[in-house]
């Protein structure tokens, strides 16, 4: 009793009278020793260099999606994971063609653009028009529609760096809603000044939505040198005219597959701790940190975990989604496939957010469970990790797993630099430095031995508030 | 006498006994002021801002380059300089076409690349050829002709980040003369790593030559995240094959211009301070550090000299170089069409090496003129710009310069991030800090203003050594 107190000690968690603490000591000498081990060096360098040589952009139903799900299905079986085996998933297909545009008038340039994905072709000769500047959607509702009206908005709304990513949510609605808003105020098309924090001739992408019932509008990002310039011609004074050519085709749906391996749990093999990342990458680049480094990180950690000599007492799966960049299709088909057992899923957390290293532990666990999440993240904290809240959301993947109330995680990554290059031909190999890599193995890898491993789950997640509309 | 001597001690020269100082107390005092007021701000980053927004890119005998000539004529103007006016230069004219490339084995990528300046066109097909990796020039050599033959060579040479810039020079002979080389060796076409600090996928272009004896082939530089690609298909030890397609044109000459301004000199106005930048970019991007930062520096330069109430004693021109970039024209018609005035100008310099801070004062003065220079460095050091030696180069527009022993000096640039986005798309208005701009002016205006003002001048230039075959 005094050692198994000790032990819970170490590890920071104060059990209730009379009930077992979250990690024995065991338990937490067997995580210390595989984070300090990860920390030594990993192969989560060289998985995602394999990723980035020998398949690159994989953008859903795309060729280089259905090397990757090959890529994936030989990696893990390589790689020592169990029952490897891929699920069929539909995935929507559209295929980027050509975009160009330039400024007219006053002053000529040509423009650093991409289309939105899912954005409609204009007209082979494009469109002309003269340009309205807004600085975001609610920006757009207070301009007069006849001075919209048969113009090109462009939507200037700078992106924030932030280490928690924040500046992303704040600006992504221009993006995903923008061409709704101007077409319903009139507008013939949208540029937005890309969602991105970097000064480079590199557009981001991203995935755009229309509505059924308004007109559906072209739209592109500007790099932020493009922006800029866009922004200084129009603020001359004199009117600012724009041509923009797009030529995007739908091909309805293809298919792709959630990837998926595990290690079996030695004596609830039935509860599941979810390990997630996506495998598409958009089509400018080839996605090393999104989300090839989330991939290395998670199968990493299985690697790790898989050769420890006693296996954890739950089954540790890795999944890696289809089509999480242009609707979720993988992670929508895997709550559906897997519904009848995800009140068995006892901790899902997601690697999706780059290669740079993690600083804060968040948790959803049920609030009698926090001090299991708390001894966690006291086995994190030598990593630099601090302990965050108990509001996370999980990753994108995970949204499908929230009304099945699955207590969900957040190993946050340092995102300061990830909008740099997220979306654009720039996220390539060299941008993730392999130290980090080590240090996101060692947490991910205490963490999901912990949970796959300790006394009692996290209970029933905190339900989400209902979205407001 | 005492008083004098204080002023010079002031400006840190200690006259040869009997003679007159350098500097004046009174020229000390004036470009003290003058230095305090650039560095309180100036109109710098506003001219640079004009010209990558009215003109932008502005490649020789480009339409830009007519625009760019036109632009510096009404501003020179418009800024209060006289005898404004621009000098004929023919210019050769070679015009980028569409390039691409992509790795065919063993795994296939599209190449992020560019044609390097003057390259040949492929066949319409392109070539398709195995690629064999060297590290430099001298590493080709060392290769055997039957394992260069029929292929393309990619020279894989990284450019160091130095802030004396020294990384390029070192780098760039691959750019310059890679495709002699490697055709002499059989070789088909030639890739090379840009040669450039940056891992942006945007490639660096740059001047390339031939040889009429050697057959011309084709070159492109990749940028450095797809040259760290290529190297790592090479590395896995199977053929790589690669597919180029270029296609470029040579239109002969077209016309450009030097563009000259003047602060006239109130006592030796056919005397000479020459203050050099050119006016001329690549055409991938609006060449705002290429050299828009030196053009602006030296028109506000003599903009701030010219507003002094005493004008100096001697002439203050501004020459803005025609094709820098593509052999010197406006350099060589200068130094022809100035000739019978060579051996009057007493000192020159070029702002070519973006807009960072001014952190080093080389000179090329006759040896016994030291003195005189090291008076003006002294001036210079508040603004954190150390001495350097008394063997700088000058700039490239000042080459045609050196056979008639014109005095040269460097204010020379922090030049650490110069190379990341040199000859790219980009080289836009945003890598350029305003107060940066305004400690350039602060060097330069402290320098033009002593070099017109002064006692004596600087005597006859050392000669260069000869250039070893």
């Amino acid at each position: 009793m005094f050692v198994a107190f000790v032990g819970c000690f170490a590890a920071g968690t104060l059990p209730s009278r009379g009930e077992e603490p979250a990690l024995s000591e065991a338990v937490v000498r067997a995580a210390a020793a595989l984070r300090e081990k990860a920390l030594a060096g990993t192969h989560a360098f060289e998985i995602l260099k394999s990723l980035t040589v020998e398949v690159g952009s994989r953008f859903a139903g795309s060729m280089g999606d259905a090397a990757a799900v090959a890529w994936g299905l030989r990696t893990l079986k390589k790689l020592g994971l169990s029952n490897v085996h891929s699920e069929a998933v539909k995935v929507p297909r559209w295929v980027r063609g050509p975009a160009s545009g330039e400024i007219l008038r006053p002053y000529a340039h040509p423009l650093a653009l991409v289309s939105l994905g899912g954005s409609v072709s204009t007209a082979p000769e494009g469109i002309e028009a003269e340009v309205i500047e807004v600085a975001s959607l609610e920006a757009l509702k207070a301009v007069q529609p006849e001075a919209v009206r048969g113009k090109i908005v462009f939507f200037n709304q700078k992106t924030e760096r932030a280490r928690d990513g924040s500046g992303y949510g704040k600006a992504v609605d221009v993006r995903s809603r923008g061409a709704i808003h101007a077409s319903q105020a009139g507008a013939v098309a949208v540029l937005i000044r890309s969602i991105g924090t970097d000064q480079n001739r590199l557009p981001h992408t991203g995935g755009m939505w229309y509505d059924d019932k308004v007109p559906k509008i072209s739209a592109a990002a500007l790099s932020n040198p493009d922006a800029d310039l866009l922004a200084a011609e129009i603020a001359s004074g004199q009117p600012v005219s724009v041509r923009l050519r797009i030529s995007n085709r739908e091909l309805g749906q293809a298919e792709s597959a959630n990837v998926v391996g595990e290690i079996p749990g030695r004596e609830h093999p039935e509860e599941i701790v979810l390990l997630a990342a996506h495998l598409d990458s958009w089509d400018l680049g080839p996605g090393a940190l999104d989300d090839g480094a989330g991939c290395a990180i998670v199968i990493e950690t299985a690697r790790l975990i898989a050769e420890v000599a006693e296996k954890p007492r739950r089954t540790i799966r890795v999944v890696l989604f289809a089509n999480e960049e242009f609707g979720l299709s993988g992670a929508k088909a895997y709550a559906k496939a897997h519904e009848a057992e995800l009140a068995r899923h006892i901790a899902a957390t997601e690697a999706d957010f780059g290669a740079a290293r993690v600083w804060r532990f968040r948790s959803r666990v049920a609030p009698e469970k926090l001090a299991a999440a708390d001894a966690i993240a006291k086995l994190l904290a030598p990593l630099g990790v601090a302990r965050g809240d108990n509001r996370t959301h999980g990753g994108a993947d995970l949204i499908p797993l929230r009304a099945a109330r699955v207590p969900l995680f957040s190993l946050m990554q340092d995102g300061s630099h990830y909008f740099d290059v997220h979306h654009t031909a720039n996220d390539t190999l060299d941008k993730a430095d392999p130290k980090d890599l080590d240090q996101n193995v060692a947490a991910y890898a205490t963490f999901a031995y912990c949970a796959a491993e300790m006394n009692g789950g996290f209970g029933e997640a905190p339900p989400f508030p209902q979205k407001k509309q």
